[in-house]
């Protein structure tokens, strides 16, 4: 192996949580060029050790000076973390990859899918924001479309795995799936929103809301599809619908997805043709021998998956397609490693 | 309790299977008139004794000539087995609801769901289609805004329960989730399809297969969702497009549903209110106080319950809500009884 002469000091802020977790495999898989790596969290899990290339990391509780030196900073612990401490690490010259939707909307700070927008990066100003699971695979998915034929309408039906919603969820679900399975009482806690009044069973069971209830009607999460599609793509007036659902799935979201495009007279294997050759997705339709996407055949993987293309039987210009990939890895921990590895390419830092 | 002097002879054909057991109780449970009652199987489950008003029934194995004197033959033991007998019963005068996809298409046959188009009884030949389980709630949830808005466009995913696919596929679904929870090997042999060549995890898992798939690329079941929707309305125009979707959950379907009324200025607080008032519809629909339709809440209740009323955000016309019932009593057994209750109150059926 290649002897590292240069690299970065990166900091993960969240290590211990589920996305974070992924994070350093991630960052480990793609040997990405580490010369320190600094493992951030709250005071509850500071002390805990992680391996990183056979070496144990102790995680740090974050503070503002634990970002001097840092050159990224990879956030996915709470918007609330990232509030109180991705401008400190700006102030100390680190470029931070926020995970979580606390300034995803703000217009200086570009959201990015790279396969989508990298070139928005460099026009970032310290913070850059890894856009919502659930939009990531769906804009990767469009993309080439857009470019070929354009893109008129979106309305997405989701099937979100539970891991969006992090440890707690995954270890409730698969509790109450075995209290369930002996016949036991179950004692719902987490789903669908921890913070939330009511909660529910999630086991054999499908719940329409994933985060709180904006005013109007729709979740914050499916507030996030429609708002972080337009931003993402540059389609301000872009008309996108989501209905976003939890389903007993541990990882890997899945979405039913109709579109329309602006060109008449495309086929679906004109689309097909198109996801074969996109970047970061696969394709996956065959259905004469029942190749489709499913998220247990989608989990560690960081790709996008893509199959059941069809043209709608009535409008020339509708498609219907089904969309899975791992949420912890293209929907988080691997669109922010990309990022960072965009952020090389692209000149925006330099290993020292 | 009053005195039945006056019934019917009904027959239950494929009284074992989990539609038919479910007819059984639904007879009971509606104090059906029943003067005498014919459980029919195949020639493997004869013998079996099912319990009805505390009377154990023998289950018969059957052949043409168990239909002499029925008057109701309520048929859910498969395609072959109705393309077989249902014709035996008619021969012989008895009203046949079949509930299996035999003659749903069938220009001769009504296809029903009695809170939307009762009055096509009135037309039958002897065979009366019970239609596909997650093509009866969606309609039922329609049917009302058609009839005071219009409606010129339908899209559907579901999110559909394994009951839906018999016995086997719920004794699959509990047995591979427990081999997944004890971290044993899996062995799918059920679903997405028993007869067709690949068989997939469903514990933990979402599989974009209900029914074989068609030349169009469209499976049976969506295309069954898309044909009969366009029958039961007597709309034949109808766009409406489908995408199946089978989830880890024992019973209840579910069905993300977008739709386009006729009629400029409806909101959503109008269709709700036409939701509240509708015939075998609950409106579930409160998310300030997290009150929304699922499908673990729906098992054992006849009706359909709909929430997640919202406005598209962006078409006026456009409607986004979801859908859940119980797809063995509304979806299955309770339409094919709720059908035989109709055949009483036109009075095209006799009691004696």
């Amino acid at each position: 192996m290649e002897e590292k002469q240069q690299g970065l000091h990166v900091a993960v802020v969240g290590a211990t949580g589920a996305v974070g977790q992924q994070m350093i495999k991630t960052l480990e898989k793609r040997d990405f060029p580490i010369k320190q790596l600094t493992l951030l969290s709250s005071s509850r899990s500071a002390g805990t050790k992680v391996k990183y290339k056979g070496q144990e990391v102790t995680v740090q509780e974050a503070k503002p000076e634990s970002f001097e030196g840092v050159d990224i900073a990879l956030f996915s612990a709470g918007g609330s973390i990232s509030l109180q401490f991705a401008p400190e690490a700006v102030k100390r010259g680190a470029i931070v990859v926020d995970n979580t939707s606390a300034y995803r909307m703000d217009e200086n700070v570009p959201l990015v899918v790279p396969e989508v927008n990298e070139n928005d990066l460099k026009e970032h100003k310290g913070i850059i924001a890894n856009p919502n699971c659930s939009t990531i695979q769906m804009v990767a998915a469009m993309e080439p479309i857009r470019r070929a034929y354009g893109l008129n309408k979106v309305i997405v039906s989701t099937y979100q795995a539970v891991s969006g919603s992090g440890a707690a969820a995954i270890e409730e679900l698969q509790t109450q799936t075995q209290e369930i399975l002996n016949g036991e009482e179950i004692n719902p806690q987490v789903l669908p929103v921890k913070s939330d009044k009511k909660h529910y069973q999630i086991a054999f069971n499908a719940i329409p809301q994933i985060d709180k209830f904006q005013d109007n009607g729709y979740t914050f999460e499916e507030m996030k599809m429609i708002n972080e599609t337009k931003k993402i793509m540059h389609m301000p007036e872009l008309p996108v619908a989501a209905t976003c659902v939890r389903i007993p799935v541990v990882t890997g979201h899945s979405e039913s997805l109709y579109i329309e495009v602006n060109e008449a007279g495309v086929s679906a294997e004109d689309i097909k043709a198109l996801m074969k050759d996109a970047p970061g997705v696969v394709l996956e339709d065959d259905i004469d021998n029942q190749v489709y996407p499913m998220p247990a055949h989608s989990v560690g993987k960081n790709e996008v998956f893509v199959g059941r293309i069809r043209k709608d039987l009535d409008n020339d210009k509708g498609f219907h397609m089904w969309v899975v990939s791992d949420n912890l890895l293209k929907g988080a921990a691997w669109n922010s490693v990309q990022i960072a590895e965009s952020l090389i390419k692209l000149g925006l830092v330099t290993l020292k």
